[in-house]
């Protein structure tokens, strides 16, 4: 698979396509330190043997703010260090920090804009993403990451939105690329021009008045002449449309464009990818060749095959797939994709982000902090001598599912074939029970539940059980035509 | 060219592909009739050679509103059946009423939701459409289209976000389809079912926790499954994120839904074309033919061809562009498409309607309330002896341009050429200067300003003006790579 060919990133030679994304874990305390939950989380993505390793945000200044690591000072180094050098040992799984800068937001909702800045605080934090690159370096990690999308400082200079009236914003795209454009003239002064840096920003903005990706490819290409080594694609997440809660600060993944970035169960697969291969494509017929990350919903090892052998784009970055089961890269390479625990986009881990608390997914066994090891020595679970006597029954407008427990499930995905024969695992689900509410009637569909352990072992599929919804009839309707689904 | 091959749509037969969907005029009276003003807006897209007129919509019920067409009594009939003799006498375009049912907005924001409305409300709701499309085609319509879309009565039932605990609800898609399935059948036995019926659905709602594509192909196969004559896609426009001023009756396109509706210059060209294309793909898998019309942001005649000529889909929706230039269809299948008065996206059109003011079109001539006839008499607008003498300035990142006035010019369009050799229309504009807010600085851009007549007679091009913003080097950036644009 093309998906597990190496690329060159800016120097930084990585294994394979596959990137975790800088992903928040709540998992660092307020002191800004690597510990050893940090450690571990990251250590099991390199476990999986991801090509490139993006550790989540941490903040180039000291503002205040809840858990979060840092960067913002020397003493911050040898954690870093001690983190890189555990991944290192661990596999080839190149590893680069998300670096972040955010303004101030306030319970009542009130948060800083880019124009209350004054040019001297511009200044500093030109200053402060130079020097958090020079200890990145300083850190042994394999390049960085400027963090220039969704909510946070370089994104809101980049937005259409920005309100600035003088040369870093004046409502031309020139005034909105300015900051970044220092930045990198900052950090090549301070680290050199041998580390690379790639850049993440938003290929839409999904506000009103927000930028599309007719901007975006204008901004991807700015950054592939500052020198970026990789564009890492996303899209929304911004205070813009935040639903503010009275007495709790802003989560700016709250509103629409939190919707987009983390498209839940009810989007459609990969719906931005065609955004990142939009900018791939303008920036190579400008004669660049930036690697191009996209995000968003990529499940599908297929999906993720054609993007990389069709050169739509360069990386396939999972996020919520990869927390779910850092082994996907492992066992996608081997063969082994029905071992993959897969995410349900429940966005649990979002919820969890949204009121602080330690990211885990919900696929992952009770109790765990991070994913359970892939042990091949633990037996698939099994059904009892009953076995799993799964039963629909219709009411309603949806499909009520129920089934026997099995010993040492994990977890059942639901799978509903539909008169095409198309095979969807529809949900992931603890208990043995589930409702479908998304059935049309007067179509024949056919549901089974199969049963996984905790590192994706499966055990024995269900019954199956068809089912369709009876269609009233009257004159003018028109009848389903006939479909063939015999040889599916 | 395919686009102007007929169609039939479920047993009307229309001439070609180029559909007016149905966008607001407030040119009507409170008084829900047919005028003169109305007469002649629709008679000019019939001269310019549509083939499927959409009449604006009208109301189904007795529901206060400001001016708008009403449908809801016989004694509106004789009005529409002027109407349509009217377009039928000036061409083979075919004529539909969009019919609408809307609920109670006020002025404090409120506004009645569909989980408010009782039973034997909806009951009525269901009558009023029947007893609305038999009035429809008592008017000698060639068919109706039930507006199914936007903030509406109908869409808010489709809606995922639909409230409602019972049949009409439940959070079940069947739920959210029964009025729809209730109004078909309503319609059948009162008309028949050789009437065609079209209806207006969106493909994404564009709100939080709005459906998407997944849900809006489920929603156009049972529309396929009830006889819809066709599905005609739109998306966004909901209340939901509109933003409320105080003392204002909320207008539902003012929110990022609204945005995506009547997507504005910053959005590339045809944004949702891809949707419509996807609900096509999906019905035809389960063997419905039925017709699918797409629209947002079309206007480039090769787009709309390719659409229609791969067979994406079926019919080309064009608002905003034959509000600009009814003759849109004639140009360009006579092979006069530089005469085509372009669409800049502007949106004063959604502007007024916002504001409940006449709609026109900001490059028809000052006071206009119709497009201008085409009247090859009128000649071309003429650079004085000057000539244009288009002057470029540069500074604080935008491109400043100026040039002289042409006599007899109803608009200029601002052309760049960027260094691939691509020529962009980036502006209509009537004065005699225009900014270029979205230069990238080290590209060499080129400027050119053409004049139009009302008609869209062109005169002379005026002078070309080359400009390049500079890029200051710094170690680590990346030249740009030399593009050859000598051969375009």
């Amino acid at each position: 698979m093309k998906l597990f060919e190496p690329l060159n990133v800016g120097g930084m030679r990585i294994a394979n396509r596959v990137m975790v994304p800088a992903m928040v874990t709540r998992l660092s305390g307020e002191d800004g330190l690597v510990n050893q939950d940090i450690v571990d989380r990251y250590v099991r993505y390199a476990q999986g043997g991801a090509g490139l390793i993006v550790i989540e945000a941490m903040a180039v200044h000291h503002a205040k703010s809840g858990p979060l690591l840092r960067i913002s000072e020397d003493r911050f180094v040898p954690g870093l260090t001690d983190l890189v050098r555990r991944i290192h040992d661990t596999s080839d799984s190149k590893v680069v920090p998300q670096i972040i800068h955010f303004m101030k937001v306030a319970k009542s909702g009130w948060r800083q804009t880019v124009d209350l800045l004054s040019l001297s605080e511009i200044d500093r934090i030109v200053e402060e993403f130079g020097d958090a690159v020079a200890r990145a370096r300083a850190a042994r990690f394999d390049g960085a990451e400027l963090h220039s999308a969704h909510a946070y400082t370089l994104a809101s200079f980049l937005s259409r939105a920005n309100p600035r009236k003088d040369e870093y914003g004046g409502n031309t795209l020139e005034g909105r690329l300015r900051l970044i454009e220092r930045i990198f003239e900052n950090i090549r002064r301070k680290v050199g021009v041998d580390f690379p840096v790639g850049v993440r920003f938003l290929a839409d903005e999904f506000i009103k008045d927000g930028y599309t990706v007719s901007d975006a490819k204008l901004i991807g290409l700015r950054l592939a002449q500052l020198g970026a080594a990789y564009l890492s694609l996303s899209v929304g997440g911004k205070f813009e449309d935040a639903v503010h809660l009275p007495g709790q600060v802003p989560y700016p993944y709250t509103g629409y464009s939190g919707d987009r970035c983390m498209p839940g169960d009810w989007y459609p697969p990969m719906p931005h990818a065609q955004f990142s291969a939009e900018i791939k494509a303008f920036i190579k017929s400008y004669g660049y060749d930036t690697p191009v990350a996209t995000a968003g919903k990529i499940s599908d090892p297929d999906d993720a095959e054609r993007l990389i052998a069709t050169g739509a784009v360069d990386i396939i970055g999972i996020a919520r797939g990869l927390l779910a089961d850092p082994d996907w890269p492992q066992k996608v390479r081997q063969g082994e994709r029905e071992r993959i625990v897969k995410c349900d986009y429940c966005n649990v881990c979002k919820h969890l982000d949204g009121t602080h608390t330690r990211v885990i997914c919900a696929l992952w066994p009770q109790g765990s902090l991070q994913a359970p090891p892939d042990d091949r020595s633990v037996a698939a679970p099994r059904w009892e001598a009953t076995g799993a006597n799964l039963t629909v029954a219709i009411a309603d407008g949806k499909a009520m599912l129920k089934w026997n427990k099995a010993a040492g499930a994990a977890r059942y995905d639901v799978c509903r074939t539909d008169p095409l024969g198309n095979v969807q695992v529809v949900d992931a689900v603890k208990v043995t029970r589930w409702e479908d509410h998304s059935l049309l009637a007067g179509m024949s569909y056919r549901y089974q539940v199969r049963v996984y352990g905790a590192a994706g072992q499966g055990g024995a599929s269900s019954n199956t059980v068809p089912v369709m919804l009876p269609l009233p009839a009257f004159a003018g309707r028109i009848q389903p035509a006939h479909v063939d689904d015999t040889n599916r």
